[in-house]
Parts: C-alpha cells; structure tokens; sequence
C-alpha cells in the first residue's frame, strides 16, 4: 500500500495552483499512492477539512484561475500550539506527506509541521515571484500577462489624450512584476522597491520624451515603492504640466487562466512533489525552477535564499524606452 | 466638385472611435467629398490643426483603441469668442460639414458651430451610454466586455478566498455599464446613480447567499453612487464579517480593440453621417441607432431627451443572481 | 403549486446555452414552477434524462461555453413515433412545457412535441444566424468575434508575407457570420451563400489592392458558397499571382465564452420563456429579438419566415474596404 | 564613428519578431552604431531595399504580431551567385555587420553572407522551436497560446456534444507545439512526428476514457506526423464509433500580440547581437536561451546541433490526462 498524503493550498491564491493540485493528484495515484485534498489551508486542516481525491476530481480544473481547495489565511495555525494541532491531524488521516502550494509564509508554516514529523514537500505559487530559491514561482508569468493586457489598453487611451498614466502592480518587496511587464510592455520607466526613486529624473525623462514627440508614458510602479501613486501622479502632473493619471490593478493581477508557462512549471512541480513523496523519502523540500531545469532543495534552507534584483533587465529598460 | 468636410473626435476617447473616422472618410471619399481630420478635437481646431485625409491614411486603425485623431479638452473653445474663432477656421479651410465623434459635451460643442452656419453630424463615441436619443454609444460594449472580463478574473480568486469584491465602474450620471456587466456577469448586486442605494438590504443579501453556500460576491457600483468604494467596504465587513475588496478599473474600461458591436455602430453612424453632408443637407444631426435601425435626429432636440433607466433589467438582477 | 416545466438544448452548440438555461431555471422558480434539465437534447428526453435543477445547479455556467446539459442529433425523435414517445415522457414526468434551445431543426422539433399537446417555447441558439423571425441568434455575436480575433492574427502575418487569405467561416445557407465579420474586420472580400460569386471581379479587386500598395487580402468566405476554399485559393493564385493561403475555422466558431450581447440575449430570452410559460399559457412560441425588443412569434408561423439578406452591409464592404 | 548593421527578417514570421527588431535598432544606435532595416529579408537585400532606422522607427512595435519589415522567400539568394550579390549589396551600403532574425534556414542564408565577410548575427524567430542550440526560439511561447485559447474553445463544444476532436498543429519535424500544448492544455493525447504513432493504442484510449465518463477527447497532432488528419479521424471515428472532428489551426498559429515570453527572449536577443556587434568582433553567432540563460555560440557550429526530444514531458502527458 502506497503512502497517504495531503495537498493544501495556502496565502494569496495565484493562477496555476489548480495545475499544480491536479498534478499532485494524478502523479500521486498513478504512483500508488492515496492523495488528500485539504480544503481552506491551515485553517482548513485545523478543522479536519479533508477529503480523498481521485483523478476526475481533478478533471477541467487546470485552465481555471484560484484555487478549488480555496485558500485561507490562520491565525489559529500561527502558534506552536495549533502546528502540534495541524500536524496531529494529519496523523488521524494517516497522512505522513504534504504538499504545501503557496508563497514564502506558506512554506514557513509547512516547515513547522516538518518539525513534528511531516515531510512537506513546498510548491512555490505566488505572483510575486519573490522566492530566493526559485528562478520563476506559479502564477507569475500569467499576472505579467494581465498587466501587459492592461498597458495595451491603457497605451490606447494615454495615446489618444496624450498623458502619462501610473499603473501600480503587486510586489510589495520584489519589483519583478513591475521589472517584467515594464521591459515588455515598453513602459517608460518601472519603479521598484528595490532601488531608489528619484522624482527629478523621472520627470526628466517625461519632458524629454514628450519633446521627442512621444505622446504617452506609462510608468510602472510596484506596491512597495515609497510613495502612494496618488501622490506621485500629484508631483509628476505638478513638474512635468503633462495629465498624469492612476491606475491600481490590484487583484485583477491573481486572476484568470494561467498561461502555458505557469501551467508548466505547476505541472513540472506537482509531479515532482509526488514523485518525491512516492520514493518515500522524509526529508523536506522546496521545488522550483533554476536555470530552467526542476530542482528540489531543502526545504529550510532554501526559504533563507534572498532573492537577487536582475540589474540587466532593470537597466535595460532605460535603454530601450527612450 | 464635392464639399470639403472635417472630422474630429472630442471628449473622453473610446474603442470605436477610429471605426467610425475609418468610415466617415472611405464613405465621404466615395461620396466625392474631400474629408479633412482635425486633431486633438477643438483644441487642434482651433490651433488649425487640419490635415486631408485619404483612404489610405485610415488602413489598419479599425481595430484599434483610442484614436488617431487624438482628443482633448478646450477651455478655449467653451467661449463664445472661441466658438466663432472654430467656425472662421473651418471656413478658411472651405469646410463647411463638420462631422463630431464624443458624447454629451463634444456634440454640444458641435451645436455652437452649427450656429455659426457649420453643418454637424454628431457621431455618439463615449463609452458612458448616457446620450437619450440613441440606445447605445460607439465605446460601451466594449467597455462592458472588459467589465466582463475582469468580473472573471476576480471571480477567481475571490471565489478562492471567499470573499466579496467591490468592481467600480466608470459611470457617472448613468449606470448602464454597471447594470450590463451586472446582469451578464453574474454578479449578486449592483449599484447605479439613478436607483437610491439600500446598505442593510445589500449585506442581508451577502449574508443569505453566504448562507446559501455561494463563496463569492462581486458587487458592481458605478463610479456615480454617492459613497466611495472603499468607505462602502469597510461597511460592509463591518456589517456582514465578510473580507470585501475593492478594485477600481478605471482608465481599463476605455481602452482595447473594440468589439464587434462597436465597429459595426461606429461604421454604420460613420457612413450615415457621410451620407447626410454628401446629400448636401445644411441641417445639424445626431446620429445613433434606436430599435437596431440607426438614426439621424436634429442634433438640438437629440440633446434634450432624457435617457430612461431600463427596470426591467435591474430587477432582473436581483431574481438572476440569487 | 406552480407548472412543471423542462429545459433542453439541442443541434449544434452554441456560446450562450448556458446563459439561457440559467435563466430559465432561475426566472422559472421565482415564478414558482419547478424546472427540470433534459440531458442531451431529444435522445436525452426519449431515454428519460431528466432530473429537477435548483438554482445552484446552474450556478458559474453563464460565463462557460458549450452547454451544460449537453446536446445530440436524434434519430429515433425524427419519427412520429419517436415524438410521440418524447411526449408521453414529459406526460409521465408531469411536464407540459418545454423550453427548446437550438437552431431552426430543434425548434421544428418542438413543434411537432407541441403538436402533442407540450407548449413549448422555442429560444433561438445557434451561431449561424440564420433564423427568418429574429434579429440575432444566441451565439452569433460570440461567433463574429472568434473570426474577428482570426483575422487580427492572419493580417499580421499575411501584411508579413503580403498574402491573401481565405478564411472559411461557418454559413451553410446564411452568410451573415462572413457579412458581419467581413465588414467589422476590414475583408476586402466576402463571399456568401446568398450572392453569386464572380471569380474575376475578386481577382481584379486584389490586383487592384495591391498595385494601390496594400500588402494583405483578408477574404472571408462562408462555407456555403459553391466552391472549396482549397480550389478557390489555387485559382486566385494563378490568376492574381499573389500566394493565396487557406484557413478554415470550423468548430472554434462554435466555443468560447459568450460575449456580452450573447449572455444578454439569452437571458432576456430565457426569461421571457419562463415567464410565459409561468402565466400558464398553451400556446408555443418563438422567442427573440426584433429591431432591439424580445418578442414571442407563434411558434409555427415564425419558424415559416424567410431570413432577409442585409444588401446594404454587404455593398458598405465594397465601399469602405476599398 | 560606430559600424554600420544591418537588420532583417527571413522565412516564416512568428510573433516577437518586431520586439526583436526594436531591441535590435534601440540597442543599436544605444553603442553608437548606424542600424538599417532590410526589407523582405534576402529577396528585399538583393534588390537594395535598405534604409536607415531610428529609434522612433520602431516605436509602438513591440506588441505587434508579424514583422514590420515584412518577409520573404528569395530563390535567387539560394545560388552562390545571388548570396555574392548580396554582400556585395551590403558592402556597397557599408554594412558590415547583420543581424538575420528567423528560423533554421534563415540561419543558414546567414551563414553563406559570413562566407563572404560579413559579421552575421542569428536570431531564432520561429513558431516551430525546431533549432537545436537553443531551449526556445521566439513565438514558440505565442503560438502555444493560441492552441490553448483553441483547446479551450473546442473542448466547451466537444464536451457538448461528447465528441472527439484532433487538432492540427504546426510542426513538421519538431513536435513541440503539439507536446506542449498538449501537456498544458490537458489533451488526452498528443502525434509527433518525433515518436512512431500507434492507431490502436490511441483507439483504446478514447474507448477507456470514455467508459471512465470523459465527455470529451482533444488529441493533437503535429503537422509532421504521417498521417492526414482526415484520414486519422476516420479511422479513430471507425475503430471507436466516436463522433470524430478535425480542426487545422494553420497559419492562426503564426499571428497574434507575443506574449511576454517571447518578448522578453526577443528582447535579450536582440540586445545581445546589437552588443556583440558593437564591441566589434567579426565572428559570426547563433544567440539563443540555453538553462534561462542568453548564449551566443559559433553560427555553423550551433546549426549542426540536434534537437533532443524532451521524453520525460512526452510520458507524463499519458500520465496526467488519464
């Protein structure tokens, strides 16, 4: 008889996590293993939110935004105290293994259950593409994609008006959102919370781009840069004379069908998540990509990775807006 | 030799716009007219900024947002002085038809020049639906569709993490966006400006279908309800327990290619409009379409007909999504 | 206690079903009826494929294409004693009404059950267009935009290559799929089933076209004109000497989430549906849309009306692609 | 005074290849160097078709699908006499250094002007992912995206009608759209002309499936595989009396807005040519994306390398769609 194990979704939901669910499922069982569906995260697993999953369970979900175990966030789960409990449910269900799909909090708090004797396997979905160990986390190339829709549509009308427009992405510590969709959606300028912000310069480079001609500038700007975008459309409209107007995109960023990429690299995840579970192993990992290729590390060091800043692409962008 | 006629869009752009300036010259160039663009609305009409356009110089904009015209607003031409400066410079031109694409306020600057003897077909481009004597605008459904598109979206992971989210949509003085994007979005509620706004009857709802198992409720308000958006969040999970977000799309909704719909009734008024000067009619119009016919009314009295609110479908609303 | 009523979807599928049946199914219990779902339109009902649908069952389909309660050709239902089997079904389930959706064979379909005594409401659904009585059908409008979204990608590479493009649309007997997208996507061709078709006139048009320094001829052709696309290519070609490419866009004609105006329509008639059959009328009926209102025709004799061909979209393409 | 480069697309365009252009030109003039545009690839070369680009130039291009500076097949560059010309055309408009964007062959034209000293540059732009020194080429991420949005599309109607549908697509030696199309777009199976094709196992799949209660079966097929479609779905229709269908995406496949993907790998591209050109260097490359990284290898040696099939994607397909 194969392993039991369980499959959670944690934190912000982002697109692809079905992928990855699905995944876990099919790999699972074809490895002769028993997969456990638990719904609403930690929370859900505190209140013995669990149901075994077969392979239709997890039919026409890939192609589906959010999440259908749901996600949650708990505070109950947040103490030693409800980690003993999470873990000893677990063992009620005879469940030994557990992948936990989710960002950097969510793969802390499978950590702590790797204390009390759960192997968890951590699948990077998130956005935010802010995981030190992991070129690319689940959901990331698809909120690049939305905000790519959205700088088309804003290009439009910025165009036709002849103003510069804020748009404000996720990323409250990592500017990668802003730093992808900015150098190929041809933004003007991308702010993140990773470097320094100088309102001369980019008012500077707003004049002078209008004077070359050009009719719209986007801006991108990541939540965690220093300044509201109210504010700074404020400054930018009172030293450039140009309209500058905001756009927030807010959650519209978690949402819809995620792209080949990020069905990928859940997929690539998922199966290795089983895969590792189903070779019996004990020892906790994080799986992500790098360099291309699936890898699998622990799971305490990697969450200690920091996450280095692409200068080249971040300098880049200067270069070939002007 | 035909008559020389000028086009401008004015006013807030919309998806459509360059459909319908794309028809009006391949018409009037068949009509035999020559059709001059005037840039930047009344503000480029003003400055003299009148070019002839051929049919070739509208290849390949049908699909496009915005417009190619460009479109601004003119304090300028809000005087009496600079409305009788506007009609000079059409006569020195030697044009005398002046076709207007905008809403509300653009064909009441076309109204100004028809005073000073300028032939106006008012062409209806504005996203908003809030012109009385035509059923629909050249811009709204395409707004709708991107209303429709997001509403997905942040199904998706509202669903994810059972929550309810605010969509704020543009509409000031008219809920059409909200109630078309309400009703075939599936969304539980909506509110617009011309129906007052209930807030205990909007949570009880929440509540109930809550109870009735539903995870996620999308609340659309147009921007004209007099409460912000995110003083009526914190209301509502004040008042329901409920986790409710707001996101406010903003700029999103008047940009991207135009739909179907909206190609068809800017080429359809287009061609109208070209038609009318061609005919050489000395009578200002509006053009739209009513009961699907489309429709040339005197541009004076169009302006004065109130735009009724259909009640029909906002109680529909309220039996559809429970 | 309110009327028994079914709801069945039959012939080819269409993006907007689903809108349609959730309305049925909504308004239908609101006005107190209990409504039943037919799987797999009339060979579903003469096997019995029948069970009652509350209002959760049709929840999140609107948005979804295809239909939920799935469709099938019947030919057992072809026979008089097929019909008379069908209806002694709906006798035994306590059904004496039917909402059809489907195209002009489902609806023939209806009639006969109705001549057995079943008022049934027929609900237009078919993307072909191609019903005499109303305006537009369910699916139609989501059609247009699959081609149109086609020709945006085939003009930008036929403009790369400088290629002309056939692209085969649905319209076995009604061209309006071609006419609408060929007019809205700039075509400098269409060919219908409804005109006759002259192979130099195009051939002078492309050579025209090009000599005038177009790069790209976007002909869209429904599937009902005399000639293969694949022979219609060969002979362009060697007429014009410009490569000539085939693209046939078959079933994707048939997917995809509906646009608003198809969610729209079949709402507005999903609920009409339900709505006369709640007033406990006997009389069978044609719903749709005529000149922007929902109407409801008697069902025999608005299923006798010939569809009238648009001559004047059709010449405006002459004109406007010029 | 910085060299003289030269730009130009070759053979069949793919999505990204304007975005390369753009890097190409930006980075270009960046290091000082004079960048000119060729049109109609070698054909356009060999008839002098060069003119000099500025950054504006290629303002705005970067979304678009296809190639500005158009493409095409040349006969006459395909003798040792036509390829002497055209470096001697270049040598008359003293470039020296050329940047040559497109697939395999377009490569290998690229090699024939190295023979005659001229620094040549090779980009990968092509759907097909078929060159063997580099992981992606660019438009492969695009043109899967189309086929998903296609599966998505046919698997609403092939559900509805419980159908099975195969799906055509590009690929006459390299199966990787269709794996992974296939693999993301949850296709229960997927011909490549890679692995030999066995019409009973497939058959048996879809009778399992089908006995499992799938509604529906997407199989895709690369164009390489042989066997025509038609011809297959006859068979598969006859083996397992299921409803069959044949959709052929075609040239779809090559059109549409790049995704972010292809941006980005057309983007680091083009810079890298412009840079390796610039520091002056004479030896000629193939620049591609090998682990996530941009590498330049030796062009003659880099166009011998084999492509590898990825097998473990290819297994896993028949793993998770079960």
């Amino acid at each position: 008889m194969g392993r039991k194990i369980g499959v959670l979704t944690s934190g912000g939901d982002s697109p692809g996590m079905n992928a990855a669910i699905r995944a876990v499922v099919r790999a699972g069982i074809e490895k002769g293993m028993e997969v456990y569906g638990i719904s609403r995260g930690y929370e859900g697993l505190l209140d013995g939110e669990i149901s075994q999953l077969d392979r239709s369970s997890v039919g026409d979900i890939m192609q589906r935004g959010g999440t259908f175990l749901m996600t949650a966030r708990s505070k109950r789960f947040m103490t030693e105290e409800g980690q003993a409990k999470a873990a000893m449910m677990l063992e009620t269900f005879g469940i030994d293994g557990l992948v936990v799909i989710g960002g950097d909090g969510s793969m802390r708090g499978g950590l702590s259950l790797a204390k009390h004797g759960i192997t968890v396997m951590g699948v990077p979905g998130t956005i935010d593409n802010d995981l030190g160990y992991t070129d690319y986390t689940i959901g990331f190339d698809t909120a690049v994609a939305t905000v790519l829709d959205a700088i088309g549509k804003l290009r439009d009308t910025s165009s036709a008006h002849e103003r510069a427009v804020i748009v404000e992405v996720m990323g409250r510590n990592c500017g990668d959102i802003a730093l992808y969709s900015g150098l190929t959606g041809g933004a003007e300028e991308v702010l993140v919370p990773e470097r320094p912000f100088d309102l001369n310069e980019l008012c500077r480079k707003i004049v002078i781009s209008r004077n070359r001609g050009k009719r719209h500038n986007i801006i991108i700007k990541a939540e965690g840069v220093d300044i509201s975008s109210a504010e700074l459309a404020r400054q930018v409209q009172e030293k450039t004379g140009k309209e500058t107007k905001v756009v927030i995109l807010s959650y519209l960023q978690r949402g819809g069908e995620p792209t080949m990429r990020d069905r990928l690299l859940a997929t690539l995840c998922g199966v290795k998540a089983a895969e590792l579970l189903a070779d019996g192993g004990s020892q906790s990992k994080a799986i992500g990509t790098v360099n291309g290729r699936i890898v699998a590390y622990d799971l305490e060091e990697a969450l200690q990775q920091k996450r280095p800043f692409d200068e080249e692409m971040y300098d880049m962008i200067g270069v070939l807006a002007k």
